[in-house]
């Protein structure tokens, strides 16, 4: 299926019913060694998460903030061709790449003041193709107002937690 | 190395220099299909990204935001294990499930008022092991604090991007 196919499919079916818009994503995790975690999600993919050996782990995967920067870079990747579809813009090459700082002190505990988390990202996106660089810039506004993992870095999203003891 | 050695050994190393705290995580992709994207990050290992058939893609491999969901999961497995090391808690087993709810009028544009990444996420954390519940409930609320795909969820992460016309 074309993407011009999905998006106009897409846009009929939520004026059919609105509530055919709402998705759910999962994924479950087992930690099965010292950091090493075997990871399933809805979509019926398995792979793996592990630690570098300088943490602790076996360096069998990537680790999870890894993960977390290839979900950005690859959604960005991804809304690109999209958004590209949509606006009618012909794009011949989409290169993204990820760099994010990340201050240990935080995980560690060592500063409770210092935040565990990325303290900067930075994105690096390279567009081959023949339209102008006005479109591309266009382009590149209309992806990053509609890039679902660049909304997660940007934005505070609510997480519920709960724990069982079995 | 035991997570007990890896504390001590990075405690030891930031209190030296506290330039030692800062760490650079990377990843680049490149789109090789209609949204299948390869993927390789700092550490050396290679992925891909895709997405399932309903939205253009081959299903070669989970999707981003599956990856981003992946990520705090397994984050939080394995933050579970460090600081179950770092406060002596005893654990025998750790299985997270998430979920994530993601309105897909945002990624298409389809309603501009609807934020086009998750709009609420639920972490069901299971832990075993001969602790009493007051231990694991104290584990959980440290691993919260310090678990670093759950800042990045929690909180806003600044992200500057450019743009290259190749």
């Amino acid at each position: 299926m074309s993407l011009t196919a999905v998006i106009e499919g897409t846009n009929a079916a939520v004026a059919a019913d609105p509530k055919n818009a709402h998705a759910v994503f999962r994924s479950h995790h087992d930690l099965v060694g010292v950091t090493e975690v075997t990871t399933q999600v809805g979509s019926g993919h398995r792979f793996i998460v592990d630690e570098p050996e300088v943490l602790g782990g076996g360096n069998a995967a990537p680790n999870p903030v890894e993960y977390a920067l290839a979900a950005l870079g690859s959604c960005q990747a991804i809304t690109y061709q999209f958004w590209a579809a949509k606006l009618g813009i012909a794009l011949d090459s989409v290169h993204v790449e990820v760099e994010g700082d990340l201050d240990v002190r935080g995980f560690f505990g060592i500063d409770d003041s210092v935040r565990p988390g990325f303290g900067a990202v930075r994105l690096h996106v390279q567009l081959g193709g023949p339209e102008s660089s006005a479109r591309y810039e266009e382009l590149a506004e209309a992806v990053d107002a509609h890039c679902p993992v660049l909304d997660l870095f940007s934005n505070v999203t609510p997480v519920h937690r709960d724990l069982t003891i079995a």
